[in-house]
C-alpha cells in the first residue's frame, strides 16, 4: 500500500469511480468489528474507526516515480489491532489484515507554527488493503473510498498497485519497509521477502561503469 | 507539547540531563497500565507500549521559532486509549492523560521512494506530556526521555514549553490545535480555550498600518 496505491492507483481510481452504486442495505456482517464487511455489491463498508487502530508510519510527499507531488501532502496508515499484534509474534499478516491508508493535507503557518508542516482537518484520500484469502485469488486486494466517509471500491487485480506490492513489498506485498516497527520485526523474524533483499542489494551494490 | 517542547525544551534538556540517576527498583504502580507511573526518585516510568495508543498527528520540521529546524525530523504524538475516549465524550482531558511526543528520523531514498520522506528506524527524543492533578501544581507536567528506552526526567515547571504550552494551547495547555481529529472534536463541544481563541482571532484579523 502506501503512497503507490495513492499514484500508481490514479488509474484504478478514475476507472472504478463510475462503478460507485446505490449502496445495498445488506451487509454480510464479520466475526470481529475490526474484520473487513462487504456489501452485496462487492463495496467495501468504511471501517469509520480505523483512527483507533495501531498506527504505523506517516510519509510527506512520498513519490515512487521520478515526478516529485505536486503539493505537499502526509500519508499515515493505520492496521487493524488483531492483525498488529499477530504481526508482531510472527513477522508477516494473518488473514483479514486491514491496512488503511489516509491521505491528509499538509498545513504549514497556524497557530504559533512558523516553518515545517503539520496535519490539517480535510482527509484527501482513504484507501485499503486487505488480506481475504477466500475472497481474493491474490489473497490481498486494494478498495478506494471515494470520500472519507463512503463504502470502498475494488480495485481490478490487474491495476499496478498490485504489481508493484508484489515487486517491492518487504512482507507478504505490503510496504513493511516504511514502516520502521514492523520492519523491525521482520528483520528479527527472517520474515523479509525475496523481492525486497534483492531491491537492497541492487542499492548497497557500488555503481559499475 | 508538541515541537514547542522539542525547541523550547532544550534549555530544559540540558539542565535535567545531568540529573539522571541509579534507578531505584521500588516502583509506584498505577492502577491502569497506560497511566502514569514514578520512581522514588521522581523519575516516570518509560510508557514501553506508547506505540499501541492512540495516534493523534504528526508533523515534519515544525518550529515555533523564526529559526527553521537544522534537519528533518518527523514528529508522532499518541495519547492513552483512556484519555482519548474522555476527550471523545467531553472535548477536554481527564486526570493521568499521557501525551507521547516521538521525534523519528526523516530518510528520503530507500526501497523505491523517489521524493518526500518517510520515517525511519531511529527515534531522536521521546517526550511525555502528563496531567496528574495531585502531583503536579500546575496539574500538568513535562517528562523528558534521555533514550527510547529509558525512565523520564522531570522538566522543571519553569521552563518555557510550560509558559508556551498555557499562552497557546487550544485545549487544557495541550496543542489540539494540531491534532485535527481532536480539534474537530473540541469546536464541537466549545472547549477551545480562550488563549488559542484570542491567538485566531489575530490571525483572522486584517494586517493594520
Amino acid at each position: 500500500m502506501h503512497r503507490s496505491l495513492v499514484f500508481a492507483g490514479v488509474v484504478c481510481l478514475v476507472a472504478v469511480s463510475a462503478a460507485i452504486l446505490l449502496r445495498p442495505a445488506k451487509i454480510a456482517r464479520a466475526a470481529s468489528a475490526n474484520a473487513p464487511i462487504y456489501l452485496a455489491n462487492g463495496e467495501m463498508v468504511n471501517p469509520t474507526n480505523y483512527r483507533e487502530w495501531i498506527y504505523l508510519s506517516s510519509g510527506v510527499d512520498m513519490s515512487y516515480s521520478e515526478k516529485p507531488a505536486n503539493m505537499t501532502m502526509f500519508d499515515n496508515v493505520f492496521v487493524n489491532p488483531e492483525a498488529y499484534r499477530s504481526f508482531q509474534a510472527t513477522g508477516t499478516w494473518p488473514d483479514k489484515t486491514m491496512m488503511v491508508l489516509e491521505v491528509r493535507e499538509a498545513r504549514d503557518k497556524g497557530s504559533i507554527n512558523q516553518h515545517g508542516h503539520f496535519q490539517g482537518l480535510d482527509v484527501m484520500g482513504l484507501e485499503v488493503h486487505v488480506k481475504d484469502e477466500k475472497r481474493f485469488p491474490g489473497k490481498w486486494a486494494f478498495f478506494d473510498f471515494d470520500k472519507p466517509t463512503s463504502n470502498g471500491t475494488l480495485i481490478p487485480s490487474g491495476a499496478s498497485c498490485y504489481t508493484c506490492h508484489a515487486a517491492h513489498g518487504a512482507v507478504d506485498t505490503t510496504f513493511a519497509q516504511f514502516y520502521p516497527t514492523l520492519l523491525r520485526v521482520a528483520k528479527d523474524k527472517g520474515t523479509l521477502s525475496a523481492e525486497f533483499l534483492k531491491d537492497e542489494a541492487a542499492h548497497a551494490a557500488p555503481a559499475t561503469k
